[in-house]
């Protein structure tokens, strides 16, 4: 089996909905993505850190899903990373209410010796300097070094960013982020002008409207599944990311035809993720209904045009 | 050849984007849809009405591209209607600087007596009453009826458009109007709720974002071909309301997997429609451009994940 490292925060979210709110759960990128990258057939393991509040159960269910948390360090009397997050009407846009780093503040990742060969390293949302030391520890040249990143720090930490930019193979930002790294209004344009910072494949997150990939002048479009209802986007983008890198790692196959199945693989995942509350969904997912919506996706977008020359 | 009545307004617009400004040049929703079919193999005709400071090599531009105006009343010592309007910077917003309606006001519209037998009927964005005397004025049921409308109408004929939603197939219509029009923001449920109003089929215009249709519990999605540049938006939903016409009247085909290739085709010709001002790139725009371009929508789409049982 493949081997997929991935590190990311391990946390406690708070969610205010239309639909309503919850008190502290479980969240952080590395966990949305370790649930994600979980339906595939990969070993996984989670690099973060968390406090001693940090609740047993939460373990069990990562390691239930077969994740090596051997690379989660648990400080002594330390507190889990907190945010809490309110979303407006549309569930577009969200305002943070708190974000108390605790842990995180002084966290130095330290990969599993087993974890040093990773076929993949999927980099969750962090500092770039986290990120840059995962990559310094890894013993073997990584296949696929995928790194998602948001514009808080391309606001506090650009120069690190575009260092770590230049380490990695695929970059997966949203469509404004998209735009604030690049300058550029076309996705397209912005697209180009990220390549050009060192990643070879732009994934750019359109959230209910999808996700497009681009390569040189190549573009694959995955949809989003329109749902009926969308309860609660937390960890949507993060599942998405997972899901992608997942898809890679157990294919063994970084072509662009191959990442085209990665991202459709990533929106499926994704359209479970925001149909609960935080993890619930995915915390339950089976592989039933991934690959019931898998045909979902294929009468979605397939049609049979035949092309005249 | 399959008959394709278009009725919608044949206008002057003076258009400002952030890329620059035209003084009054053609427009009109029976224009852009006209021109668009035009690409297909059919007979069409265009039912409206313009003043007689219209330009002869308007007329001739339409003419040229085999659609038939004699359902285009010319109104001696009339004006054609006019519209002005101001696109935001990121094109997917605008301001409306002047609506002359002019000869539109009193338009009665007359259908020719070899088109009151057309299988197909688009019915352009204009007064649900014109619509609704279009169709009234058919001899012989329609395969297939296609309607446009906007919010306008939602605002202050919602009646006459109630009405003439119970006599069509097929409603296209952006977005924002559909949640106007259904109460819903879940497009989704919007789609539903629309669906009880009368069309059996669906179609929500996203723009930038792309195509949705809907039909029963069916949904297929048509992306818009990301592009470098944006110039010019106006005419990009009518474009894409008479490729989508254009394709079932050629294809004699009103299956919803025949509508798939009909929004794809939709799709292809508005992003044609977008890359200059006004009527420019639709009306020289060649059949091998089309064919090319419906390449890049295959490769953007299509992709060959194997279903596990």
């Amino acid at each position: 089996m493949n081997k997929l490292l991935i590190v990311g925060t391990v946390a406690f979210d708070a969610i205010e909905t239309p639909f309503g709110k919850t008190d502290k759960i479980l969240g952080g990128a590395g966990t949305y993505i370790g649930l994600s990258a979980s339906f595939f057939n990969l070993k996984s393991a989670i690099v973060s850190v968390v406090g001693d509040d940090f609740p047993q159960d939460y373990l069990d269910l990562l390691t239930s899903k077969n994740i090596d948390i051997s690379g989660l360090e648990i400080v002594k009397g330390g507190k889990t990373f907190f945010w809490s997050g309110r979303y407006h009407n549309d569930l577009n846009s969200r305002d943070t209410l708190d974000t108390q780093l605790n842990t995180l503040a002084d966290f130095q990742p330290k990969v599993p010796q087993n974890f040093k060969d990773a076929d993949v390293v999927m980099l969750g949302n962090l500092h770039p300097n986290i990120q840059i030391s995962v990559l310094d520890q890894m013993e073997k040249k990584p296949k696929l070094v995928v790194l998602d990143t948001m514009n808080f720090w391309m606001d506090c930490a650009l120069p690190e960013l575009k260092e770590v930019m230049k380490r990695i193979d695929v970059i997966t930002i949203n469509d404004e982020e998209a735009r604030q790294l690049s300058g550029e209004y076309s996705l397209v344009k912005a697209a180009a002008k990220i390549h050009e910072m060192g990643p070879k494949y732009v994934v750019i997150k359109k959230g209910e409207h999808g996700a497009l990939l681009f390569h040189n002048s190549e573009v694959f479009f995955a949809p989003a599944l329109p749902l009926e209802e969308v309860f609660d986007p937390t960890g949507a983008g993060d599942t998405f990311a997972g899901g992608f890198a997942g898809f890679i790692t157990q294919s063994e196959n970084i072509s662009f035809e191959n990442m085209k199945n990665a991202i459709i693989y990533g929106s499926n995942l994704a359209s479970f993720c925001v149909e609960k509350f935080g993890t619930e969904r995915m915390a339950k997912l089976e592989k039933s209904e991934v690959n019931k919506r898998l045909k979902q996706f294929k009468s979605l977008t397939q049609f049979d045009i035949v092309l005249e020359d």
